[in-house]
């Protein structure tokens, strides 16, 4: 149940010595910060408030009794150019948490949502807003005002945080979200300390006139993203700035405590659950499921003369179309899956081969490292998310959560289930900032994986390649059959399409990877793609 | 000896087949790669050359047959607004590569060098380069000509540049620069060519008038940075590309070669001198050396009462102070070093509680992760560095490589002798960009240090704070002592000075360190810090 938004007023008895009391919830704090690390807790607390109304100093109260290795905070400024060169919330998936750890928002998605999405500009693609006016004043004073409420902007402002919080907390990490207000004469009050204080702290935004207009947009966003999962906590910055500490601390660790009591309870329950899981899995392994795979028709095949001339006609269009991306300043994520020794190195090397190393990039995916591991699991494949006019190639991905994390059970049913949602919200977020996806799963039989992983051993150059992982996961052929199956049925969608590649010829597979993404590349851009006459690599 | 700089010319016979000749080379530099990174070896390759003559062709070339895991590829281009507010040699340390992986740049911080220091903005502290004009042609037309040989800007990019080159060989990176030109037969039929296969690729700086007036100056920076860690190789791109291809790949095999036996060679002699190194040190923890630490006066003292006026005093001026460094846009680097419970920690303390949270950040250094030691260990230390307005305090620092690594043997001596003047050159790059730089050694005597254990071990708000090798530490006291005295002197720099901070009484050393924090600031921006009535922080 979403709980009521309503405002906090701690019972401050009348004569509470405030300086004692803020150093007792300090040691609180301390103490409560100390426990959610051992438990390996991830927190965020988001501050958002009124301006001017010593939101920066409350928050500095709020962490002075930390200690400084177990928390890092984040002012949210304007993006930097490099930010502004992907998707708006990846932003922030980037600085969420590691386990253990507390991330302190200082201004958040909130506000920088408010400020982007509501623009006109939000609708282009990032990349365009490179100039966009970062003014505060002018954003605020022009474009937010009533009318933007549940215009499909915001609606998809609203269900991108929602999404984002959702995703955070189901895979265990907790938010704190605090809005600071401040009644009128507070607001008036604090304006004129400021002007006195610190004349060029002062901030031209914060009238009576501004306030009144946006308040109502700020509370709608408020409402809608009050969350059982993330719930909002409303607080008044109406008393000294003593209190409004004791009061904010309070807050946070009323909410510490919670989440602490919350997080040992599911640890319990995954305990207990942890032994049944095994069972369930070793049941799926013997029968295959329908599914995608079965229609697949492997004979397919060119000669080697079809294929060369094929490869070079497609090799010069891709040239092309990766000129043409990077001028056009589209991004593009081409993601490879597939078995072991389906030729996924192979394909990509043949992409690469017409592409200029300026605008694309390989990605590998290995196991996670132990830094890795400490992060939301999707947290370590942003960094490698294509900029403005570049390609990233990724060489296995995401999709590990529900192949081989799902089969060697590295995570819970509960997990790999609701992954695919997951999934699809992160691919969302990508093509809806202009990003271009295709998702290719390269296919072989079980008989022609036997025959290349042979090949492989007696190649000195490829043994390297041949791991006894590969041996280990080819016995599992069957529960790897039916997830795949499952895969691409729950995350086959319109923008960000699988695309089953027929792989026991490896040079049908080859170039029907290519003529896909050439051909999605003209639908993008609505323009042939030119065979140029350009000196492609054959190495 | 520095290697003289003569075109490489690979003898290859009349009737090569070079995509014959290209797939050996593919395989070698395969096997290489992998050789490399078995012996972790962290490997740079540079290219730099003139326009359009095929360079990213060529690059791609020569990553192809790299395993993609192994090597990262950077394509130098103007820095983002993040990477301008650092240092400029920073914006490259940070991408040098980890042990075992190879970083490839395509053009570097030689292009990057010549079009920004060489620009009149140069002198200026880098945020003020925000706007800088990225424009190539503008630049390298108006600005890039014989004139600018040996004036004080040019002398110092080539120190910046070889500089950080030593740093990096001497800690084991080991660089293959490949300067790339062209005849002018070359250079005018690529022109044709690029213009004819993709018209949006020419390039309008690369016209003959340009290259007379530019090649001079690129030829002067090749000279002079041409050493014996770092050597140039010069080809000339005058074939086509299959023979280029194979030349610049015989330049890199050749250089592996030679980097995988020097490395073999070089990790010999070390095992052998491991021996060596305890038998120095127990000798010297004997006997305490003179130095600046003896003249230090540990009765210095304030009655509770003058702590009281005094804090309240020089908090409210270095509230002042931090804003006034953020309007100036001036970024401050705090380091504090010291004994154990010599109060570091407090001191930090009561700076950050005057300060804003938006422009501070307390970097706490433990010993380095996994991740860490993967690279050279000034690395891990690049990305707390503060942008412009802010400030970054250190609670320990880089000093670390010549305490605690070289008391106990983390690095060899040469490592931790050579760090000095190092370290030297790491700050000097802070300073030279308008980077405040204050170092504190926080001092007490033997005595104190034990009072303070004991107290903290009886608190059990503390006790987390003390460890076992916090009692071990104190067990090297003299060893600890004179390392100190030696790294005062031999750090201690106009710009960057060390303030001895006599600790003994927590309420003079705190005093002490807001004091000289607020007087820096008034040298530096010329006006006295007001004492303003803000509400400070007592958490």
């Amino acid at each position: 149940m979403v709980p009521m938004i309503t405002e906090t007023k701690p019972d401050f008895p009348e004569n509470t010595d405030f300086e004692n009391l803020l150093q007792e919830c300090s040691e609180e704090l301390g103490i409560l910060q100390r426990k959610a690390r051992d438990l390996e807790i991830p927190i965020i607390i988001v501050f958002e408030g009124w301006y001017d109304v010593f939101i920066g100093e409350i928050i500095n109260r709020q962490i002075l009794p930390l200690d400084s290795r177990g928390f890092d905070f984040y002012f949210t400024d304007a993006p930097t150019s490099e930010e502004n060169k992907i998707p708006f919330i990846f932003r922030f998936s980037k600085k969420t948490p590691p386990k253990g750890k507390i991330a302190v928002f200082d201004r958040s998605w909130y506000m920088r949502g408010l400020i982007e999405h509501l623009l006109n500009e939000s609708d282009k693609f990032g990349c365009a807003n490179l100039n966009l006016k970062t003014n505060l004043e002018a954003v605020l004073t022009e474009t937010v005002n009533k009318e933007v409420i549940h215009t499909p902007k915001f609606n998809r402002l609203i269900r991108t945080i929602n999404n984002f919080e959702k995703t955070l907390f189901d895979n265990g990490t907790y938010l704190i979200k605090i809005y600071l207000g401040a009644r009128k004469e507070k607001r008036v009050e604090s304006r004129k300390v400021w002007k006195n204080l610190i004349p060029y702290e002062i901030d031209k935004r914060s009238t009576e006139k501004i306030y009144k207009k946006d308040i109502h947009v700020i509370k709608e966003v408020i409402e809608q993203t009050n969350t059982e999962y993330a719930p909002w906590k409303l607080y008044f910055v109406n008393q000294d700035l003593d209190e409004a500490t004791a009061g904010t601390m309070k807050i946070i660790i009323d909410g510490m405590k919670q989440i602490i009591a919350d997080a040992e309870s599911k640890k319990a329950v995954e305990e207990e659950q942890a032994g049944l899981c095994e069972t369930n899995a070793a049941d799926s392994a013997a029968v295959l499921l329908k599914g995608p795979l079965d229609a697949v028709d492997l004979s397919l095949f060119y000669t080697k003369q079809e294929y060369k001339k094929k490869l070079a006609k497609y090799q010069r269009k891709l040239a092309y179309s990766h000129y043409a991306l990077n001028l056009n300043k589209k991004p593009m994520v081409l993601v490879f899956e597939g078995w072991d020794a389906a030729g996924k190195g192979s394909a990509i090397k043949r992409i690469v081969q017409a592409m200029n190393p300026r605008y694309y990039r390989v990605i590998p995916i290995a196991s996670p490292t132990d830094v890795d591991q400490k992060y939301h699991y999707l947290w370590r494949f942003l960094n490698g998310l294509p900029p403005c006019g570049k390609t990233s190639v990724y060489d296995r991905s995401w999709y590990g959560r529900v192949m081989v994390e799902r089969i060697e059970h590295l995570c819970t049913t509960e997990e790999w289930m609701r992954a695919y949602e997951e999934i699809n919200h992160f691919e969302k977020a990508m093509t809806n900032n202009g990003i271009i996806v295709i998702k290719f799963w390269m296919h072989i039989s079980k008989e022609k994986q036997y025959e290349r992983f042979m090949a492989r051993s007696l190649n000195p150059l490829k043994q390297w390649k041949l791991t006894d992982e590969d041996w280990r996961n080819r016995e599992k052929w069957n529960e790897y059959y039916n997830a795949v199956n499952e895969m691409i049925e729950k995350t086959n969608t319109d923008k960000a399409p699988w695309v089953i590649v027929e792989a026991n010829d490896k040079y049908y597979a080859r170039i029907k990877v290519l003529k896909t993404i050439v051909e999605r590349v003209e639908e993008e851009l609505g323009t042939e793609m030119q065979e140029i006459d350009f000196p492609i690599s054959n190495l």
